[in-house]
């Protein structure tokens, strides 16, 4: 456990207050106050939150994390990661939701708190190479996740194509055929399921199998609702398959429920593969085999680009850079699978 | 949609830049300018942010809630909904996690960033009353959650004896007379666990039924693994309730995952009630009874409570509120039931 502010106080016998004033150089102290607490500070190894630091280099010591909707726990647990790499720099993590909507992505974009934060971390969805070029605000700014710009930002994303090839791989290996793909946004050339999508279509090709479009399925969203729906739209129309690849772990879950619904199994009738391994998907009473990205390795990528490029000096190219994924292997797929 | 900066520039013929300059009243902007992009606001009905507004009147439009996880959904939820009532009052969300430690608890109740936030709400866990009471930062506080503290802050909270109750009292309806409680913190009197906990004593006293503190399980944490792990440890001790009431709902789902492991049914051999209300609960293959906290009514109490206080005036007494709950029966308890 760390030490307080308070702890400080007490040992040095003097007020939280007091001991504000110190770690902040705030000037009316006396210096033999002064004293007394940076010996409570050495003695107790207490280290101050460096905000002061910051504001005397003309910075906040905050960073922005704009992710699409706090609702999926993929951005909760990648937003827990990004805290936990920028506290390694001392740099605090304001969180900002654009709830998917094109109008917020480009007010933060565009900095309209241009005043509070030093940089700015975005996930976009909707906005376009041109809504970058246009942007004015001299924070610095890294790119996450599948949407492809060309724009002189740094850009942290994995190999989507190939982690969704590996994800239908493994289905085909187990000797699936029919295997749907739920989630595209069809006929978005750069929305985010279209690399997905393309890995789904490469690897049925590289097997020497047609992909068959009839069983790819469009949704509205990214939840477990639209997943349900999804699931439920296909059996409608008589197109079972005999496995799913989804767009990613919500849509897998609530296409699992849609099968449990419909008295079907999985993986017995429907072998299920998500993307994102969220832990949910450890816990369900059919675990679920997934794509996991490297959230660690993505958020420190992330927050060491901010953190280099607002150090200053000769700043390097814009870079894209491709942290790891692996494939898990659960129940969903393989009943005997027990990995969590 | 909303209409963007970007619209009303296309419309005006003019750069997002000076579109950006008429709206936050900069003064390098001609009076022809100003009225050519006016037109184009009014014509669209683009509604500006107000951060320009905020910071003429000495703030900076933003408010900070802090939560003990982003990786626990209830939390993820309500900061969603608490981003939503704060929109309606032109307030941004700035959200912190303090990862449930008290350090973090008590920097960010010190009002560590008071430069850069108006007010803040706090879901604290570790915090006792006299680091409230010693608190010197002026900006409004408001307390979320179950702790209960004698200091002068608003506080927004459901009955949690009252709803755990309810929980306890559907169980003993269905027949059930070993019911465990998971996710007890024993001995300690102030967390968060207490008020659920006393709701399972009460409940059973009121029915005539002594409560089995041998059924009472302590958990080290609030998450998914926790609650296997106390399933784990009660069959393991050869404890098998007949129901199980879970302090939250990933509390349940983890316990639900061991039982299916361990080839019990939920509910055939164990019922599970939950607490919280995730969306989670609705998908699993055995969707979840659980208490349905009012979150938009916590959200909006929480953020109008602020806003009050902001507004200044004759500041109210600190005040308790309750906002509602209701019990929500899914398969967990009653096959039958298929409600979402």
């Amino acid at each position: 456990m760390g030490v307080s502010l308070k702890d400080v106080a007490s040992r040095a016998g003097v007020s939280i207050k007091t001991v504000s004033n110190v770690v902040n150089n705030y000037p009316h102290v006396t210096p033999q106050m002064r004293a007394k607490v940076q010996q409570a500070i050495d003695e107790l190894g207490y280290r101050p939150n460096l905000t002061a630091r910051h504001l005397r280099k003309g910075r906040t010591g905050i960073i922005a994390l704009a992710v699409p909707e706090f609702g999926n726990p993929y951005f909760a647990e990648l937003a827990g990661a990004v805290v936990d790499a920028a506290a390694r720099h001392d740099y605090t993590v304001l969180v900002d939701h654009t709830a998917g909507l094109r109008e917020k992505e480009l007010l933060v974009s565009q900095g309209f708190r241009a005043h509070v934060i030093d940089g700015l971390i975005l996930s976009p969805i909707h906005l376009e190479t041109e809504d970058l070029t246009a942007r004015t605000d001299s924070a610095p700014l890294v790119l996450l996740g599948e949407r492809e710009y060309e724009a002189p930002y740094d850009h942290i994303a994995i190999d989507n194509v190939a982690a969704a090839r590996e994800a239908v791989r493994h289905l085909i290996g187990l000797g699936h055929r029919r295997i749907a793909f739920l989630g595209s946004r069809t006929g978005r050339e750069r929305q985010p399921a279209h690399l997905r999508l393309r890995g789904w279509r490469e690897e049925h090709a590289a097997a020497g199998l047609e992909a068959d479009d009839a069983l790819v399925v469009v949704t509205d969203g990214y939840g477990r609702e639209d997943g349900a729906s999804a699931m439920a739209a296909l059996l409608d129309r008589g197109g079972r398959p005999d496995a799913v690849f989804a767009y990613n772990d919500l849509i897998a879950v609530g296409a699992m429920r849609t099968l449990t619904e419909r008295g079907l199994s999985v993986p017995g009738d429907v072998a299920v593969v998500g993307f994102d391994d969220i832990e949910e998907g450890r816990y369900g009473s059919t675990t679920l085999t997934t794509i996991s990205p490297d959230k660690e390795a993505i958020a420190r990528l992330a927050v060491d680009s901010l953190v280099e490029r607002l150090a200053g000096g000769t700043a390097p190219e814009p870079r894209r850079q491709r942290p790891g994924y692996r494939l898990v292997v659960r129940e969903s797929t393989t009943r005997s699978a027990r990995s969590r």
